[in-house]
């Protein structure tokens, strides 16, 4: 028998419908045998208070555009946010006992957005808020929505800098319409948080990263509703609600108890739990409506792209920011983000041309792909900036973008060991290792200013993770502006029939491997030269085909460690099917550069024309 | 003429060491053409007063016990420290001048280990702090030493979350051995910072962090030598000089203006700034001398490891902390650390048998690596341990090691699909491409507890970033205890003289394999089953063998995506040499996946026995 309540309810009503929850918790966990019911039940009144009370949002309707968003960054009380979506009609009670946790079902150990209520996955703690400041982002500065952007957060989580990162990010962007929801529990997986239940210290912190403070018992009904009624005030700052919580709560022998993490009740523990908060229910109930707003239908009118001479000497990176801003001038959806380097990258053309679709991360690069993988949920194409090396700093957040089924749009500059003198720590030597890895992804690294500029329009179109590899020197401009770069092909730029062997590069070492078969050829030596500027997805096919027609002889450069890049690919393609006679020579970068100049580290990687053209005449004589 | 001053400065001379730093700092960045004078012109006032009256450091014995550390944060103020270690006598002016940012220099654009007085490479911001919490949980902890680190950050750097874990950490591990000096010149890469020069809300956030803030003039050299004199004093908590400075602070023109952000002057610019300066001077200065401690020599005895039976199932993230607890029974240089998983990583046995050496994270994998690398500096044979998936969260962090010259030894449990209904948030399934790419790393991914413990000790003289993979579910044991694991080795669990074809897995993807080679021997084939439990360095001339005995027919399954992991590695080492034959299918996880059982999610994968059964025959069809 359900008892159905569209209209929310009252104060006094909350407490049943938190009942319900942790009984559905409980269930649910003990019923899959795994999953986290303690770190459910602590949160059980805040949620009851907020999806009845709160939580503007059309649950026939997941996409509204007037809808509030609730994001839980403690991913991990999934049990609490299934049994709210049971709660509001839209989980059956068959489907959260039988689907949670299994095989090929939705409701996931932790939550992914292919459920329609989710925006973002969470379940890598800390990612959950940065990611809502990008939705947040969206609504104020973007969509100029009303909704509000609700996020639940463990304490445990707040030991990871990224948390502060956003909260930084929403006082320096006046986020008021973000709510941050902390379910101060005290008891992290193996025992007590760093700051235990010091609420006033969390209190300190967040204010001092410009945010407003409440401090509530999070078992308070009547508190809760009135913290949660603060995101209704005209506001001049975010709102963080610190709620002081028993993990357990009302699980006699386990509330507050260490050593309950992650773990299901046994079916008589569960039993007793059950009938202690008073057993099943089966409330139905939906809070406020959201407005109903419009939003426009994406469209896109024909891009007029820079042109650039061939044979000019331009950056890469430099035709970044023109060719985006171009963009941008025909999709109302195209954003870009950097993290306070836009005058390496190249976006800084863009800011000048879209300073409103423009977001500063400052040096958050965490932060930056967050919020990316926000803007990315709420439709925006999303361009994000930083140096190739730098974007190693936000590794578990583009692992996570494919469960987000996010598409990010990352631009690394300064590649290699092609940047000189600034050293080591400046050169990205390990991004195509970290970027191909993801699942789902597409990595590209063009060689000229003119096939940037046509994979910045291309990668306008591609799902999941899309990277764009950029080098800091300038180097001739090698197509004319008829060319087209499709995605998973390549460029042959010099071929005959009697070519001996085939060169491979891409970036840097594309323009050297071409002064290498300028070199090959006065020995009388003839090489095929390919552009691989799209290393994933890799032209397999165009590849297999020249390596046969010369004769299985092939050399690889690349301006990048050897696992993971480009002649990782080669070989990948290649063993795709039964090889019969190879000669390959990977040439990549292994030790640890200096400084210098770009020509003294070529060399000294192995990686410029004189080691490729040897590397060709040794694949010759084998 | 070169006045020597080995007692360190009277207050008012420091202007003039102050006015040599920034002569030396202008006339080396622009002899090299590149470099960031106006980074290190704003703190050479802070540099000055610190080196010649508070910095207890014998330039004679850079590795004396008892010396202060000074590590740059803002590793792009390198012409700073140059001209300070020019100052004290260590570095000529011939150096400086010819050397800095030249190859195969030691004075490298941003300052590494290559130099005796860097404790850690920096140069990626908002990791020298979190470096530095490990060197001062070193002292505190470990040595019992005196002697302090210093740590010189930019304002801009403040952006990065790291940074707040390290003050989070510094505060909670009482390590008022640390003395943070921020300059805030409120001008960052490409315009004003976030907070510019809001020096209170920066003095907020640090003290809300548990530091204790003063807020300065950084040019005002009787305020900077009072705040370092705090150092001195009996502390409760860490301390943070907040000065407030002025970027090129000493040439007209430049000073506080935009706009030069890492551009050294031009030779006449550089003249006139020189001049406006007074000119080149030639003081050598030393400052206090730090007492004279001891510290034991390492040493270690014979490791009784645990030992498991045969046939018996064992996971190996359980083998990980008793062997590791073992290790430091007999070599007290073994610390461990870890991200508030203990109790899932495995390391909870070594927590209990040596608490004094175990160091509680929280959910910060940043500072834990980072903390990790500080400890190395000191000699200490750091272990660090998080879900294989969350140690993604710190790649920048790993990506410096090797650069820093460090020697991480990384632990990451839960990989792969195998972990069952968590779902893909707790899934690594990039950590091999992650570590791999890291340059001189180490893999290592065994099958079982006895291999696990074994590898553990040989972790321990290992150089670099190793990395041990471990697995969630318990597998039997397959080697006896007698049975040893060189890196770089491998192991054949079947062969016989008619293998048809040979199984390569590690991890899981083993007990899959030789599960395989049952069933393809009912079927009358015979199957090599090879465990690739070292991935780099694999056992490239072993694993060569064994797919040529079986006429290139080879199988490698792995939990993992398909790039970057063990077929990878297999294939680079078939390419090594020329490829005459290979029929290669390579087995990995492609697609996003839920939650399920291990048998369900092996299955989707279609890496358990049955696909890698498949494949295996697919290769005989081909």
């Amino acid at each position: 028998m359900t008892t159905t309540m569209h209209d929310g309810l009252d104060l006094d009503q909350v407490p049943e419908l938190a009942a319900q929850l942790r009984v559905d918790s409980i269930r649910a966990s003990t019923s899959a045998g795994s999953g986290h019911p303690t770190s459910s039940l602590s949160a059980a009144d805040l949620l009851a208070a907020l999806m009845s009370r709160h939580l503007r949002y059309d649950w026939d309707e997941p996409a509204a555009p007037g809808n509030d968003h609730l994001i839980f960054s403690k991913g991990h009380a999934s049990p609490l946010l299934y049994s709210v979506y049971k709660a509001a009609g839209v989980v059956s009670d068959q489907e959260l006992m039988e689907g949670y946790r299994r095989f090929d079902q939705r409701l996931e150990g932790h939550p992914t957005p292919v459920l329609p209520w989710v925006d973002v996955a969470t379940g890598s703690l800390g990612q959950g808020l940065p990611d809502a400041v990008g939705v947040a982002l969206a609504g104020k500065r973007l969509e100029k929505a009303p909704y509000r952007v609700w996020v639940l957060t463990g304490d445990s989580e707040l030991a990871e800098g990224s948390m502060w990162e956003a909260f930084s990010t929403a006082s320096h962007y006046g986020l008021t319409n973000l709510v941050t929801i902390v379910d101060v529990n005290r008891l992290g997986q193996r025992g007590e948080t760093e700051l235990g239940w010091d609420l006033d210290a969390y209190a300190a912190r967040v204010e001092a990263f410009g945010a407003e403070a409440v401090i509530i018992d999070g078992h308070d009904v009547g508190a809760i509703d009135e913290a949660l009624s603060r995101a209704d005030d005209e506001r001049e700052r975010p709102l963080v609600i610190l709620a002081r919580t028993l993990k357990g709560k009302g699980i006699p022998g386990i509330e507050d108890e260490p050593g309950w993490h992650g773990k299901p009740l046994p079916q008589d523990r569960a039993e007793e739990a059950i009938a202690a908060l008073g057993g099943e229910r089966s409330l139905q109930v939906r809070g406020p409506k959201p407005p109903r707003i419009d939003r426009p239908a994406p469209h896109r009118g024909t891009v007029e792209l820079p042109r650039f001479e061939t044979g000019e000497e331009v950056a890469t990176r430099k035709a970044y920011g023109p060719a985006l801003s171009a963009l941008a001038d025909v999709d109302e959806r195209v954003v870009a983000l950097d993290g306070e380097v836009s005058n390496s990258t190249g976006v800084a053309d863009f800011v000048e041309a879209h300073p409103d679709r423009f977001f500063e991360m400052f040096i958050a690069e965490q932060q930056m792909v967050a919020a990316t993988t926000g803007l990315a949920a709420r439709g925006y194409l999303a361009y994000a900036s930083t140096f190739a090396a730098f974007l190693t700093r936000a590794a578990d957040f583009i692992r996570m973008a494919p469960i987000s089924r996010a598409d990010l749009r990352l631009v690394g500059s300064h590649a290699g060991v092609e940047i000189g003198a600034d050293g080591p720590s400046q050169m990205g030597l390990e991004d195509l290792a970290m970027i191909a890895a993801t699942q789902g992804s597409t990595v590209l690294y063009p060689s000229d200013a003119t096939s940037t500029a046509a994979l910045v329009v291309e990668m306008a179109d591609l799902h999941g993770v899309s990277y764009l590899r950029t080098t800091r020197g300038g180097y001739p401009v090698l197509y004319g502006p008829e060319e087209t770069f499709p995605v998973g092909g390549s460029k042959t730029l010099r071929s005959s029939e009697d070519d001996a062997v085939t060169l491979i590069g891409a970036g840097v070492t594309l323009h050297e491997a071409l002064a290498a078969a300028e070199a090959l050829a006065e020995d009388g030596v003839r090489a095929r030269v390919i552009d691989a500027y799209s290393i994933k997805p890799l032209d397999a096919e165009g590849i297999r085909a020249a390596v046969g027609e010369t004769d299985g002889r092939v050399v690889v450069a690349e301006d990048h460690h050897a696992e993971g890049g480009l002649g990782a690919a080669v070989l990948a393609a290649l063993a795709a099917e039964p090889i019969t006679d190879l000669h390959l020579k990977h040439l990549a970068v292994d030790g640890v550069p200096g400084s210098g100049t770009t020509e003294e580290l070529l060399a000294w990687a192995g990686i410029d024309a004189d080691h490729i053209a040897s590397a060709a005449r040794a694949t010759l004589e084998g």
